[in-house]
């Protein structure tokens, strides 16, 4: 199978190199947003930032007195989404996703408790959506989380066990890569949810 | 000197006991507020989750396929506070902190950079406050930012590095303890802000 130039080959170099690979997963569009919530911090815009990776530590060691050391520690399973914060005084709280599927958005990719979390803040009045990002098509969308559960709750009543890219195209608002703010979400939010309002 | 029975003299066993000590800091405080949010979560009143302790993560070992364990790390300062969530539609957020002082609360117990976050935060419209344990006094106060920065600015421009006990006191609303929710924060939000504004 022949991929584009620059995209990278699904699990290319994972048993020669898995401890850098773990680290890397994802992080294009984590560090597109991370420059693109800096932006709106730095602009006043809005405060929303990346919740830590959720940790679970088992041993801590005192090599000098003010430095604790972790030695033993190991991933968890997230129960929130990834970000949250506050615009125009409305709690926004989204998930940021890459694919390199051409053709569909996997639900592999995202945990149950996630999309409850999501569901529940929506419920309460929240602004919630994922950010999916096809790096094959590198193309970046923001998915209002309305769309997303009714494919979601259809994979639950044993449906799909994805959303296909025209879909998720159809329902989305493209997020074009800009200089900076990197990609420009919250213009987005405006678009999708506060200009709806008014 | 003397404390009270039940109550830990500053510092005692540390260094017996060094590992222990550090996991269990401000550890009572902490349990009973994710008590309460699960309260507040499973009976659909608000969103509201402690973020991941912040962890710069240096090394991962792969002992088997599907478990990684991180054999390096180490604790970064946070650059928000602790807490954040949803309620009535509202964007929430606070930082909880114990302090075994009996008199004051040092402003060495909190980062500038969570108090900057904070003060974004209120500006933006949020519901900001600080949640503070006195444990010699087995008190806890819901304190308002409103109130709180005050001093910490006054403390910018060279005042006292603490608030006292009895500002504290006549500036917060008292949390009483309950079975469940342990402490009901949200009353006291009710009170303090949504009732306020209506």
């Amino acid at each position: 199978m022949k991929y584009p130039r620059g995209v990278r080959a699904p699990n290319s170099n994972y048993q020669a190199n898995k401890q850098v690979q773990y680290g890397q997963r994802g992080m294009t569009l984590e560090k597109d947003l991370d420059r693109t919530n800096q932006f709106y911090l730095d602009s006043k815009k809005a405060v929303i930032h990346k919740k830590p990776t959720p940790v679970q530590i088992v041993n801590v060691d005192y090599p000098s007195r003010n430095k604790a050391k972790i030695t033993e520690a190991y991933f968890k399973v997230p129960s929130t989404s990834d970000y949250n914060g506050i615009y125009k005084g409305r709690y926004i709280d989204f998930e940021a996703k890459e694919t390199r599927n051409k053709t569909r958005f996997p639900f592999i990719n995202i945990h149950a408790h996630q999309v409850e979390h999501m569901r529940q803040c929506h419920l309460s009045g929240g602004i919630v959506f994922l950010i999916i990002k096809f790096t094959v098509h590198d193309e970046v969308f923001l998915y209002p989380f309305e769309h997303f559960v009714k494919h979601w709750d259809h994979f639950l009543n044993n449906g799909r066990k994805s959303i296909t890219y025209e879909d998720i195209k159809n329902e989305s608002i493209i997020l074009p890569m800009k200089y900076n703010p990197r990609y420009d979400y919250l213009a987005a939010v405006d678009e999708f949810y506060i200009e709806m309002e008014q």
